[in-house]
């Protein structure tokens, strides 16, 4: 039986959380997966991100992805006291973290200068589309911003087509986590010194370190990386791309690669795939052969694989250590039950979604990844939450309530 | 002047770096960029990192990315000196990473019970391709092998046509950003507990973190996540996507969105496009009836953009408050002065490449990126490292080296 080994190690962090949508929540819910309290707080409507897309009964499942294992508090910022009890909070946290549009957090009266005064000690942290400085710092953001501004679309695509935006929510996710490995950081630096801190990210800037591999190519060649397909960015070692599958649907494909870094790959290829016949054959031998012929390596290979599915594909070939992999699309993933097995995926019983399967941290810890539990419904631990971190009594949460003050 | 905050953070933490490529390097550098001491060890022969793509002199820049801010040293670990040499550093370490292939760092004698058993507080952490208990436990993996099965691919490239892969190497730095969170939180725990742990992350899996609006969107449909083109996964919400801008360069598109959230964005874009015209008009006047009119919509907004460059566009749009996004280059965003002065891309001096200039670690502490220093040279620190962990004398370190051991 897996125990939570990860949950203990943020134990006793406490983590104000006023971020939405996912950037921010996806940086807190980092910290709620290894065990900190992270206390999301929502004004009385509540994050926006609770009814992005289709809501399962209550909250989207685009919200529950991204706010797992913390708790909700509702606080009005705009009375007096709703103030005034978040800046008691504020005595309590250990980190506070906010992603409102720029200025936001200043005008409501919580910006960096009033609550690292009120607590020196908090790590304080924020997150902007733009950075200060940049002919865009009031800009509003939102993912596919950042993604366009930030390189990975103009490296993403058809290679003679228009650019398109990768798929994964790299704008926000990506930069969440930039941002997690910070406070973490500083909260490490804080053992020992006692020290705050004052840490920002831009969207726009946090894509440059997912898209480093583009400004090596930029560095290799003097020009901007162009785009890439179905290749890797740069990649000058055929095969090295993807090539359909049986029976022909939408992601019936698998990526067959041969590293340069290994001269075994490609005979290895030809002979799991029947073409023992090519091996030597001077057309194809060295690296600068094969781009020299790589429409006739692809349609090689595309013989063989055009009659064997993906899964059937990626396994015979991988099995002769030739890296190979089959586009899994997200029903194919949701169907293997070796993620569930393994702790991949869990599946949360929410108390109005119901059952919920949904991926889960992917980092093991002696063998396995954090339980999650579902996120909170809006403002569902106000007096659990009141009471740990302030000693409030039932009756005077009560009474906040309703003045609708929480 | 902007001094080094985020440099103490990891004052004093050792990390035996055997990591090579870039999921396992992206993840120690993170570590190195906060302050970590870390020491790659590397073959005589040298990670092959140091060789993919282009070598300006000595190592490649695809190098340079993910390796800044480390020590170098050799080790020859098939030479029994080598290992008992690694061993006595094991015991002077915090964090032990390795991603290599599946089973070769047990071959080499350095598996987690060896290392673990030696020093029981230490962090040992491990990149694979797959998940201990998947069905591809045993295969290799690169970054594209993983997009491919991590389903990043399947959610990527136009509506019709085939997956594409995301140019950002999510398979790679987006695993090293996982463990490097794991890693830190671990350690956190150790200033506590005293406590170790073994850390194990799959490329494969960690996909998943970063596809979660794909399940959301696949929870909403009980089918698998399409590719969305240039638009957000299950984006319905026109406009969003790119519209071409002059002078019609590969390049020159921008993004414009228009919030749900927030109604007053459409007529504001109708109005900064000069089609006050349209506003109210009932064609348009509801999401419903966007989605219903989408080709008319992106004609009408595409008839404005194809009259401005993309980063006019991006600004009359986005000063009106509409979210906007010039689709940049590694050519538009390395000649942007704004990246430099805000330490966002910082100009290395390396001893063999000379100046390269290069994106920093995106998260500013106190208002800066830490600074970069170079890459080190193979076996550059073998002296010194060998000296600080272990009290060696410059002739014994001149020994080891005359017997190749290091």
């Amino acid at each position: 039986m897996p125990t939570d080994d990860a949950g203990n190690c943020l134990e006793g962090v406490r983590v104000l959380d006023l971020t939405q949508f996912e950037a921010g929540p996806s940086c807190t819910e980092a910290l709620a997966f290894l065990g900190a309290d992270v206390v999301k707080v929502e004004n009385p409507k509540g994050d926006p991100g609770r009814s992005s897309g289709g809501a399962p009964g209550a909250d989207a499942w685009y919200f529950l992805q991204y706010n797992a294992n913390k708790r909700s508090i509702t606080v009005n910022l705009k009375d007096p006291r709703g103030l005034a009890l978040l800046k008691d909070m504020v005595t309590k946290a250990d980190v506070f973290i906010e992603n409102y549009a720029p200025g936001a957090i200043e005008r409501l009266g919580l910006g960096a200068d009033v609550v690292r005064g009120i607590n020196p000690a908090i790590i304080y942290a924020q997150v902007k589309g733009f950075g200060t400085g940049s002919p865009y710092e009031n800009n509003l953001a939102f993912d596919m911003i950042a993604q366009a501004c930030g390189d990975t679309m103009s490296v993403t695509g058809p290679k003679d087509g228009p650019p398109m935006k990768p798929g994964p929510s790299i704008g926000d996710t990506g930069t969440g986590m930039l941002l997690a490995i910070s406070v973490l950081g500083a909260l490490f630096r804080r053992t020992r010194t006692g020290q705050g801190e004052h840490l920002q990210v831009a969207m726009q800037d946090a894509m440059l370190h997912y898209i480093r591999g583009a400004f090596a190519a930029h560095a290799r060649t003097g020009k901007p990386a162009p785009r890439a397909g179905s290749a890797s960015l740069g990649a000058t070692n055929p095969p090295c791309g993807i090539f359909p599958c049986k029976p022909g649907g939408a992601n019936d494909y698998v990526f067959v690669y041969t590293s340069r870094g290994n001269p075994e790959h490609w005979p290895r290829l030809l002979k799991v795939i029947g073409r023992e016949d090519l091996i030597g054959d001077e057309r194809y031998a060295t690296r600068e052969a094969r781009i020299a012929h790589e429409p006739e390596i692809n349609a090689i290979i595309s013989e063989w694989t055009r009659h064997h599915t993906k899964q059937d594909a990626m396994a015979i070939i991988g099995a002769v250590g030739v890296p190979a992999g089959a586009v899994l699309d997200t029903g194919e993933l949701l169907g293997d039950p070796s993620f569930e097995a393994r702790g991949i995926m869990q599946t949360i019983q929410h108390p109005k979604a119901g059952p919920y399967k949904m991926p889960a941290w992917p980092v093991r810890f002696s063998g396995s990844p954090p339980p999650i539990r579902p996120a909170p419904l809006l403002g569902g631990n106000n007096e659990d939450v009141l009471n740990d971190w302030l000693g409030m009594s039932r009756d005077e949460v009560g009474s906040l309530q309703a003045d609708k003050v929480i």
